[in-house]
């Protein structure tokens, strides 16, 4: 419990090199935040020693909390993925929470956008065009079809609302396999195997862990039927692009949307940018700069109320389960 | 009214070039038709001799009817677009009917995925790709966007259910002005121009008539805002392609998927194939190979139906308004 009578020290710390730090500027912080929280700001390694609590945007060295902030017991991360956060073995008396669920309602709309694409032939139709090849390829609606959705956190579970909207039998897989409204059949652990081959669509929307890393490579996507396609919102590090890329050039798979990918941002002689079908995006999908900001302060600042109350914390991360 | 107690006499003609010839084989049209009709097949001008009823598929020579098909008092085409049959002036005992309604539900789903890409800005990042650039840009979700939609007719209007759905602003166009359940404003003629400004998105969802023949140029287009996108699922004539690629290439328009474009197929030196943040797809968007046919041929033998009993056909197209 954290005495109420003064104020609770909020560092804020913004990579400036990360894409959302302008998102958390300390004008818009300092506008949003409630009285009786003292705030301060900088992402030197020496601004840390009086602070309780750090709200953290990109990732910056955060070695040696032990002696460098003694007093800090929270870090709330603007992101959802914190594998690097976890690799840093934080000490036991800090809570880490992410801004799991913040980009729910953009990774609805980018998963359905992809899947649609998917199912138009897009991905077929740019390769073509960009042969200044006119080569029409139809298909039937996405009505009935079917797509396996491996992660229904708050991301999984957006886009499979959205798509079951749409009509699509949604098939999930998740660590709990609690049910879902959305979902018609919910796996567990290696249980969405057995799903690959009626799968018209695969959607990855996990977290980085121990579990998910390579945990989609040739083997897996041999089972996907040839006319499927597939979409990463999650991790790069998920799905052997590698594998994937052989496929959709020898066509035995016929599209890929990729918002996730191996090495970010993708160098300029990787040969993942021709490769025929496969459409990239520079990890931006998820992205919306008209919303996130905003909801993630206030995921941070309805936290922060729960903190000085020693309410327990909302959307924290797990270290064993990675996520 | 026709003597129902011997056969009516239905031609069938498929242009064998027509990329939808395969639709609509003896065999499938033979195990489709109820009895009492009596069937004929081939694309030869001698063919029509004898016929009442020519299905048609596909453009082929349709001159001197008066001569060579005496007995024709109706052509049911299994395409929307009927411009070119307009232009052979038919004997007016001949009624022109066309398979409007067929490709909605393929329509709404397009224009989504279409308005969904230009929202993600896709035909941007796809522009970058194609340079081997990760250059990320971001945006809100659709929903309370504005989307204006010229023609709600079966296509125009499957595509602003779709719209609506995702909680987009849709303001109709059309020649009736009849209220649609999707639309929060329905515009008349010439009235949709005030609209431009506030478009987010501009969907052309129009038959290519006299009136909507060049319809969109670029001082309709200089009407948009700078971040609008363009979507053409109508006739490519609607649109003057060449003030599109010149505002996208200078940036005053963000981005545009065309399926229907000024000349089809479209020639490999055309410019338009590397015009920046341009999507072309090979006028394959609207057709459903699952379901087209199928539709098509319910559609004609319902109609057909009516035409023994002496009823008024359905999807009739009145020259005087072209469509």
């Amino acid at each position: 419990m954290v005495d109420q009578g003064r104020p609770v020290r909020v560092h804020v710390a913004a990579n400036p090199a990360s894409q959302l730090a302008s998102e958390f500027t300390e004008a818009r912080i300092r506008a949003s935040a409630p009285p009786g929280v003292a705030l301060s700001f900088g992402a030197s390694p020496a601004d840390l020693a009086e602070a309780e609590v750090l709200l953290l945007t990109g990732q910056m060295p955060l070695d040696d909390l032990d002696r460098r902030a003694p007093k800090l017991r929270w870090i709330s991360y603007t992101s959802a993925g914190v594998e690097w956060l976890l690799k840093l073995a934080l000490p036991p008396r800090i809570t880490l929470t992410n801004a799991s669920g913040t980009h729910a309602p953009k990774a609805a709309e980018f998963t359905l956008t992809a899947v649609l694409m998917l199912n138009t032939h897009l991905p077929y139709l740019l390769t073509q065009a960009r042969a200044h090849r006119w080569a029409p390829r139809a298909g039937g609606t996405v009505a009935g079809k079917t797509v396996l959705i491996l992660g229904m956190g708050a991301l999984g579970g957006a886009a499979a609302t959205a798509l079951a909207r749409q009509g699509m039998r949604v098939i999930g897989n998740s660590h709990s396999g609690r049910p879902h409204s959305a979902v018609s059949v919910m796996t567990l652990g290696d249980g969405f195997r057995a799903f690959l081959p009626e799968a018209d669509f695969l959607v990855i929307a996990l977290p980085l862990t121990q579990e998910t890393a390579g945990l989609i490579g040739r083997a897996e996507l041999d089972l996907l039927p040839p006319h499927a396609g597939v979409v990463n919102i999650g991790r790069g590090e998920i799905l052997d692009a590698g594998a994937l890329a052989a496929k959709l050039t020898e066509g035995s798979l016929a599209g890929a949307v990729l918002d996730a990918l191996p090495q970010e941002p993708l160098p300029p002689d990787s040969p993942l940018w021709d490769t025929p079908n496969l459409v990239i995006t520079p990890h931006c999908g998820l992205y919306d700069p008209t919303a996130y900001g905003q909801r993630c302060l206030e995921q941070f600042f309805a936290n922060l109320h729960r903190f000085r109350n020693g309410a327990a914390l909302e959307q924290v991360v797990e270290p064993a389960r990675g996520y």
